[in-house]
């Protein structure tokens, strides 16, 4: 865990410059405090373009340099040389995008990779032009995973509202292969990362972990999941001194845990956890990627074309995104002061 | 649709003797405004006893033919000959309590059988204990299903709450025989059930219908039961005249439902609703049979045997299903004015 402690300063890719990411930093960022210091990764066009529409000033410095970015103030810009000519097309989806996006997330994690105490924030991406750029990756999480070495069996997706906090313990296969794909390893693994995460935030309570069929099985009645896996991987995991607590029914652990009973909830699959969390929490509930060598949040929304330049978008996602990525990361720099070269 | 517009009184079953049902009863029945006569069914011994521990008075009359009480006054109990002499084991699970609530619901269907226009409302059971009873169904739903001769393959459970109503297309299937289950026939029965129900409670909106897989399948890249049976569904029956939309991902539409903008949504299956259901409703759902030849509701909670006694389980639920049994069945009977024979 020695790089969640870090205070190293944090990294925000832009994501697709023609979606909301660019838009959304120009509204944010000029008025935000940050106790450390800020790299953007993405399209300078995109974000002069944003600026111009809103007839703010430039409020970054950029630098050709990126690793060497902690010892510089405030908010810093490193756009990747082979994305510096890229064409804008506000508003649209096209593969250059993609490329951007792509370019951009490499060289964060490049830097992630040469300097440990740094977090990462993701802007929004399309993953289909992502992929039509070259990015086999079904998508940002996967892609972080995989380049970053610890492989997507590895982490946990994780979205993190003011009251509720849900896992994941499978993504975005079909709903067919589920329960295939329900293994007492997955479990523990993901039981594992999100007690650090509640820990690491102070939240009192245990984890609450769902059962896959309905009413959790009602003791066998309902399927065979529970009693051959689900039970067997809390029972484990509580010898193994993780407080968590289940299976529970998935029509009513939530309310549970939205009173507080529950630090987190680890749901099964995609919309048993995220029907509940999108409801109490639209718009302000923080992606967060369990189990990565660095800290990783992201908005909880997509690029959304259709609402670029119009201004209704809100930032509280990426505001939200920003400042789990601080609580997480540790906060111990200040900006405009020389960061140690200890923990390059 | 004829029976749901009969107001012929509503009949109460009382349910496991020793749940909550008969106290909920007790301490909800004498203050309430019923504008139509009550007949409750089930053990007379669970009424005194909780009367007596709440220190009320007896407010019903007993009745040996219950086909007659609507042209009676207020609230009278019919109790089945063979559960007269049951003894009662209060906030125990037992064999006689199966068979006291299977006996109860047998005596309610007679009733709804042999004369149109009465609503029914169910207290709480319990599965197991009416099973060893004899009585080989999963639950109340199906029972009223197969015994009113109209199958269970031909209704829909709902749960309707102040801000959402959810439809569900499969109910308590272990969730990897869901997929199986999602077909074009269920489907559009459960929309053309739905659509009617939100008409006659008189919501506006059309009826969402969710998607099976993660974010409805994302045009096609995750699973293919959208594109091969939701999405055909949804065209047929909007065909057909029927005001649904859809599929929309599982995760977003119970927020936007949720804000109005839609009148009920129709779940693939049981978690997918129900957790944001009861998340936003615990304890204020009533549960509907859409599909019987009469009003059926159902308070949203079991037979609580912790709670008997205590004073602390609400009787909201029960509430809130005799007022949408009222509101289904119409009013237009009063007490103490004899009913219209030609709807008997």
């Amino acid at each position: 865990l020695h790089s969640l402690h870090g205070s190293n300063g944090l990294i925000l890719t832009l994501g697709d410059p023609n979606g909301l990411g660019p838009e959304l930093a120009c509204r944010l960022l000029p008025g935000m405090f940050l106790p450390v210091p800020l790299l953007l990764i993405g399209s300078e066009r995109s974000l002069l373009h944003h600026c111009h529409a809103l007839g703010i000033d430039r409020f970054w410095e950029s630098i050709d340099q990126p690793h060497r970015f902690s010892t510089g103030s405030g908010i810093v810009l490193f756009t990747p040389p082979a994305i510096r000519d890229t064409a804008l097309d506000p508003g649209e989806p096209t593969v250059e995008g993609g490329r951007c996006a792509g370019e951009s997330l490499d060289a964060a994690l490049d830097l992630l990779k040469s300097s440990s105490g740094r977090s990462l924030v993701t802007g929004p991406l399309n993953k289909a032009m992502l992929q039509e750029a070259g990015y086999p990756f079904p998508g940002h999480t996967e892609y972080l995973a995989e380049r970053s070495g610890v492989g997507s069996r590895n982490v946990c997706m994780h979205l993190c509202g003011p009251k509720l906090r849900v896992s994941l313990a499978t993504t975005h296969p079909p709903l067919r292969e589920v329960p295939g794909m329900i293994t007492l390893e997955r479990l523990l693994l993901c039981m594992r990362l999100t007690c650090g995460f509640v820990r690491k935030l102070g939240l009192p309570g245990p984890v609450a972990v769902c059962g896959l069929n309905p009413h959790a099985g009602e003791s066998g009645f309902i399927g065979s999941e529970e009693g051959e896996i689900i039970v067997p991987a809390v029972y484990e995991a509580r010898s193994q001194g993780l407080d968590v607590e289940g299976p529970f029914p998935g029509d009513t652990v939530f309310y549970q845990a939205a009173q507080g009973r529950y630090s987190a909830v680890l749901a099964m699959y995609h919309d048993q956890g995220l029907a509940p969390l999108k409801l109490l929490h639209f718009g302000d509930a923080v992606n967060v990627t369990l189990g990565l060598p660095f800290v990783r949040t992201s908005v909880d929304h997509g690029t959304g074309y259709d609402l670029v330049g119009k201004g209704s978008a809100t930032a509280s996602s990426l505001k939200r995104a920003l400042e789990l990525a601080l609580r997480l990361g540790g906060t111990g720099g200040r900006p405009n002061e020389p960061q140690d070269a200890s923990t390059e």
